[in-house]
């Protein structure tokens, strides 16, 4: 068993949230890849030394942000031939031809999914599961801070100013919040994802972009009595021979994709014609999704080929778990059926959520939802209920899923 | 420039959607690996050798389906250390620790993208994205056929025989469709995503499943006025120390991700401490899809590492799309105003969709809504509108995304 070394630049949110899954997930980690994942120093803004570090570690994790210096660190690191690992959209947005180049000259490999949409897998479908196919248009929700504002301003006809303080008392919007609600946010990672599916070079300053900061709830209003929904989304898409890239605030109709995304979410469609569609959706960059992202492309520098799924454990199945039921009865029409059923249910520590009583004489019929509990209890119940001479037919009964969803 | 070798097993709908994808993606392929595909070979059920072909092939490509001959022929060439992609979900399903031990023995790797839920890359985001966290649930809609009938007898009213037949006639149910219908076929997908999820050797006949054959229009309707929708579903998840996998109809409640997925499409959820959930959304197998999917698969057993993403040619930004636009006018409500901007929007040959008139006096409104058009024509007519004088504010405008989706 050997041992690959991590060198870690930055210590934020992210950074220690990366150190921790690192150390949980050791084991994993070296199943997966055959080596036993240790830190090998750590860079802060005023402590260690990053030649010292660089000279320790097989792979590089950046995670200061900016482009100065992670530049200058990032683009060293790759021609003395380590891997990188980057959650900087800023730096690959600016700088892309500069960072290939270096890894061209090092032959390392340089990762960057926690750059864009945070647990959101999108750089690695994009640039792997589709990489060869030609893709027409990327687009949706990157930004997690506007989609919470405008959900916030549609929810309660609160004005921008006043969904920019909650979106800031919750943690979603930093104290200068220009960068989000501008559209630069958005745009820097626009112009990463057109650079992978169209495979050409985008510029920073190609990106078209407009932010929220005019939306009105007034604007809100209208929209929702037309059924429409506001998100500011980021198009990235082919136009005759060209490409355009644009984030701007867009309405959507009701029954788009992207409509139901919600709060701090993000989202992203990918189009092409040999796919029709897809949708990927999820919680935008917090802490712990974007170390996870990191350390999903961690995990792929230091494996290089396809994973093998380990099965050394044995499985061990759970049996009789808690479900809700729904529950369709044809049954008499006479006083004391309904309570006759109740008993039963009761009997077996079922609990009913709702019953509703249709139809009349030969057409009666009890429609009842349970609360979640044990299927085998369930199961003891219907077996007597359907032996009820009351019971006109074979009972059904078909699941419910109970959560709810933001 | 040096040429991979492709082996094809099989030469039916996948097969041949695949070899065509493959040569009109040849360019993007060789640029992605830095070797040209070339097919060495395509067995046939009456022609072509095996033996032939797996000596001329580096990567072999299984469309067989099946567990027989696809087993013994995938086995030989993992062992003789060519790299499998294959599609066949109940050779994965079935065989799952036969293919690892074989693969392992040749150093080959093994691919299987195309097995679950067609060009949803839901594989490679549970393995290699995800693969070293640990993840609570894997669940969702694996299955195309079903949701079709589904979403047909929620629409229609149609009982679950006229659904299938309709699936029938479109081509999304074969002419036999047990294996979709009860469940089967999910069950195998299921049983391949619990194994990559949790790491563990997971038996088909450890998976509980039920299937949608005793469906009444009655549950479906009833479960509109509940505001439910039914969807089969295959869950795997963790359970104690055990885990459960299971596939069965279910009700869902209106605000669950997965209740908008409609007709033939699919969706897989992942949840995870690490990333609260993923959704992934997109058409079921097709020919193409599960073409693109395999095509995937291919060009990461070609390619081995990361991939850098190529930058070589120069974009080109297209400017003026078409974009349809909301606009809000705060104006003096005196007769001819509208008259007047409708004939500025006519000039500039803008086509209004919608207007909506709000207000009186002091507080007059139009709220419009404009068809496609090319964005400097609206911006011109805004221009000239923004100078009226009975027009009290500076307007207000925003794009409206006009396409639906099923």
């Amino acid at each position: 068993m050997s041992t690959v070394y991590v060198g870690l630049l930055g210590q934020g949110t992210v950074g220690r949230a990366f150190r921790e899954l690192l150390s949980e997930r050791a084991d994993a980690v070296e199943q997966a890849t055959g080596r036993r994942p240790q830190v090998s120093g750590v860079l802060r803004r005023k402590r260690g030394d990053f030649d010292q570090i660089l000279e320790a570690s097989d792979v590089i994790v950046e995670l200061i942000g900016g482009t100065d210096p992670a530049l200058d660190y990032v683009t060293r690191a790759l021609r003395a031939g380590r891997h990188v690992v980057t959650a900087n959209k800023q730096l690959v947005a600016q700088h892309g031809d500069e960072l290939i180049e270096a890894a061209r000259e090092g032959k390392a490999q340089l990762r960057f999914e926690a750059a864009v949409a945070g647990a959101i897998p999108v750089i690695r479908v994009v640039q792997e599961s589709l990489g060869t196919i030609e893709i027409e248009k990327v687009f949706g929700i990157v930004n997690g801070t506007t989609n919470f504002i405008l959900t916030e301003m549609a929810r309660t006809g609160a004005s921008y100013e006043s969904a920019l303080g909650r979106a800031q008392e919750l943690g979603y919007a930093e104290a200068d919040p220009d960068d989000d609600v501008s559209g630069a946010d958005a745009a820097a990672k626009m112009a990463i994802l057109a650079r992978l599916a169209f495979r050409v070079p985008v510029r920073l300053d190609q990106v078209d972009y407009e932010g929220i900061e005019e939306i009105r709830p007034d604007d809100l209003a209208y929209a929702k009595e037309l059924g429409l929904s506001l998100k500011l989304l980021g198009v990235a898409e082919r136009r005759g021979d060209g490409i355009s890239v644009r984030v701007f605030p867009c309405f959507l109709f009701g029954g788009h994709p992207l409509a139901p995304v919600e709060g701090p979410f993000n989202a992203v469609m990918v189009e092409a014609p040999a796919i029709t569609e897809i949708t990927m959706s999820g919680p935008g960059a917090g802490g712990v999704e974007t170390a996870s992202a990191v350390l999903g492309d961690v995990v792929s520098v230091i494996g290089g080929g396809a994973p093998l799924p380990e099965a050394r454990r044995r499985a061990k199945i759970a049996k009789d778990l808690d479900s809700a039921f729904y529950l369709h009865l044809e049954v008499e029409d006479r006083p004391g059926v309904l309570a006759r059923i109740a008993k039963i249910l009761g009997d077996n520590q079922v609990s009913v959520r709702s019953v509703v009583q249709r139809g009349m004489g030969k057409d009666a019929r009890l429609v009842m939802v349970m609360h979640e509990g044990p299927e085998s209890r369930f199961k003891a119940a219907l077996g007597r209920i359907a032996k009820l001479k009351v019971v006109r037919s074979p009972p059904r009964s078909i699941r419910v899923i109970e959560e709810e969803f933001t």
